[in-house]
């Protein structure tokens, strides 16, 4: 594709968080028909390997296969990368490096969207992937922001916020819904003013069932929304 | 993109269309993990000229904008490609013609579809837009088996139908779902055994509401269970 800002979207990780990625790029899209929306490539590879299981138990390496995906975006005429996986986050570096297109980081998104919930800086709850957690993608930038991150306990984080995450990529969003929730709500009553779902699955997960009760940065509208102001940056 | 069976999905007509049929072939594959899921590659072009208005009010021809993303997905190593628009195969021997890629039949996954609900033949209703109707994308195919298609009167479609749809693209979706599913019970009333939502914008409005108490042919589910008995054919 050419002439317009072209979005590419590195996406299968999982692959319902690259299409709902892409429902909700085009639905925070101001438009009145179809010309109005946003041109995107989405190169959704779930073969990619398993993020934290790289990062915490020697799997394979899932560079390469995020390296051929970055090229696979620039070389069908992307201006800029949006990656809809936190975990994948922790090699933003490399991939960056490797591409003279922008990527827009969701850490960054994040921190947006807490602005944007009302949240300036304070406790925080964060639920995402053991990977993300151990890398410290959150805290690192957050903490510079004036936020302190609130976690799960190790044993909520093996019990029930991991199996949480598999139960979406294996398809059964809806069971996800109560144990997301739950956590979500134990990191509130430990002082959180809102919780990140600093998981791409996650939002999946909490949306299959009832609002919750206090403030959440979901993680797939804020990246959306970031890639939404590098497309059509205001006048 | 390489090895596997990696699917090209040429969409953006309408964007969330596209988007939502990657939401639908992630959900009805059968999948443990990521890794179990199919590659494909989604070329949301939204910038592709309206193909009712190219037919019907001599519009800019979408064909070469159709080709350049047919070309894109062959280039991106992609096996098969899907189209999650009705109205553009009304341009499928041009686009077929111009690749060695094989392009599921959209009609022909609607039929697949209206055998799986056990309607094997008789009068069945027919929601499109015009151009798919004046095309006879439908007619002709399905007349082939057995089924006689009913569709909305001339009124029902400039009045009710044609808007119904441009609210999807304007992502009004949930405003789409009263028209679209009076023009559906009025189908099935005239003698439809069942309606084929031949637009891909319908199913997406008519998922806005409650499930319609008579059998419909989701084409974007149609389609998403051609391309997984492509991507995974039964051992």
């Amino acid at each position: 594709m050419s002439h317009a800002r072209v979005l590419g979207v590195l996406g299968g990780m999982g692959p319902l968080a690259g299409a709902t990625f892409m429902q909700r790029l085009t639905l925070l899209t101001p438009a009145e028909r179809d010309q109005d929306h946003i041109p995107a490539i989405l190169w959704s590879d779930p073969r990619v390997p398993d993020r934290t299981a790289a990062r915490l138990s020697g799997g394979e390496d899932p560079l390469p296969a995020l390296l051929r995906g970055i090229a696979g975006l620039e070389a069908a005429g992307c201006g800029a990368i949006a990656i809809p996986c936190n975990t994948a986050h922790g090699w933003f570096e490399p991939m960056q490096a490797a591409t003279r297109l922008p990527i827009l980081h969701i850490v960054e998104a994040a921190a947006d969207e807490l602005l944007r919930l009302g949240i300036a800086g304070g406790p925080i709850g964060l639920m995402a992937t053991k990977g993300t957690l151990a890398m410290r993608l959150y805290q690192a930038r957050l903490e510079g922001r004036g936020y302190d991150c609130l976690v799960p306990r190790e044993a909520e984080m093996d019990r029930i916020v991991m199996p949480a995450i598999d139960l979406v990529k294996a398809n059964k969003v809806s069971e996800s819904y109560a144990p997301l929730a739950e956590v979500a709500r134990r990191l509130i009553e430990r002082g959180a003013r809102a919780v990140v779902l600093g998981c791409t699955e996650i939002p999946l997960g909490i949306s299959a069932g009832p609002a919750l009760p206090f403030p959440v940065a979901d993680t797939i509208d804020a990246l959306a929304r970031a890639a939404i102001a590098w497309a059509k940056p205001a006048g």
